[in-house]
């Protein structure tokens, strides 16, 4: 039998979205809990991403995932494995999470022991942008197979995350993917975006995007 | 000067989206006009696809593209240079394309003189899925970076899919992709698809699913 739970998702009832995540952040500030909202396309490499990214914070923080998915809960079974606290989020057929959700998503986890909490948001690269979840930063990545023209079409991702990872720096050689205008068009969207360029499969670049998400967890869960 | 129009889409006002769709197709059928839906992620190579189903099939049939995207037009500037018909769709920030905004593409694109329409959807797994645009058919592009799990993730865009592409095979060394499995995975949620697996940028592939698509449409418009 597996070590998570599955939850089932229902609809939010708020009107406001906005109000209930900035209601949600508040409860995390003084639950000193942390929320990196993750998102990206399909297959872009979130749940190799969040591993790395496990393993290279748990020995500092008490880490929590929630694994949002349409109503699979192979990412699950996978993040367990890394010894992280996690839970399978069904949305059933929904393609975002808005701040209610995640709201019971956090409920379904428990925070109370959680020092760092991720949110791996349903692949997609339109709907989760427009809805704020309550995290304290967003974070996105690109692979590098998609190409450097993403920023240019799928605008609103693009200037409402803190965060770029470029993942998949590894087949470069293989793609005509171009970084420097990868990063002039992202900072078009948002010039305050931190970049960086990671090899999730191999590790490579892990350590710097570690570094940004250890710094702002301790401002936030000692500020 | 551009030789395309960009069009704004509004929503749809209609409540039955199903009932839309296959009024949809009795004129397209009066019209004698084939309409393919073309889904996928972003960045998995619609564009690129398309550019070769066009030099594939431009000798053949009169071809028009409606790009269809939420505020860029990248795609209709590459796909006006193959000397197809093509108009650009903004959604302004929709995720999806139901039937009544089909419609409205295919009135600004002008089908008189189109014999095979094809519409390129959003970038985006989840929400196209559960929109009958009131095309003839539906392919979806899977590229190979994107991950063999990927059915198992996205059930209901390869359920409701004809034909899937999968797109990118000659970086199928560099990635831990198993085409037998994908193949097993998306049968297993569509046990009538046909499978092609193609490299957009060679060309590799093409002349199979051209195949398929010209059978296709001449079977529609003249039958």
């Amino acid at each position: 039998m597996e070590g998570y739970r599955i939850l089932e998702i229902k609809q939010s009832v708020f009107e406001n979205n906005d109000r209930e995540a900035d209601k949600l952040r508040e409860q995390l500030k003084k639950d000193r809990t942390f929320l990196l909202n993750l998102m990206s396309s399909p297959g872009s490499g979130k749940t190799t991403t969040l591993r790395q990214t496990i393993a290279a914070l748990k020995d500092e923080f008490k880490i929590g995932v929630m694994e949002a998915d349409i109503d699979s809960d192979v990412d699950a079974a996978t993040i367990e494995k890394t010894g992280a606290k996690v839970i399978q989020l069904h949305t059933g057929g929904m393609c975002h999470l808005d701040a209610g959700m995640t709201r019971q998503g956090l409920e379904g986890l428990g925070v109370d022991d959680v020092d760092l909490a991720i949110l791996e948001n349903i692949g997609n690269l339109v709907c989760p942008a427009e809805f704020d979840t309550g995290a304290v930063k967003n974070a996105m990545i690109l692979s590098v197979p998609e190409g450097h023209d993403k920023p240019l079409k799928y605008p609103l991702m693009f200037s409402i995350c803190d965060v770029l990872l470029i993942n998949k720096i590894d087949v470069m050689p293989y793609f005509d993917f171009d970084l420097d205008k990868c990063r002039e068009y992202a900072l078009r969207r948002n010039p305050n975006m931190k970049i960086f360029p990671i090899c999730a499969r191999t590790g490579e670049g892990i350590d710097a995007w570690a570094d940004w998400l250890r710094e702002q967890t301790n401002a936030w869960i000692k500020g």
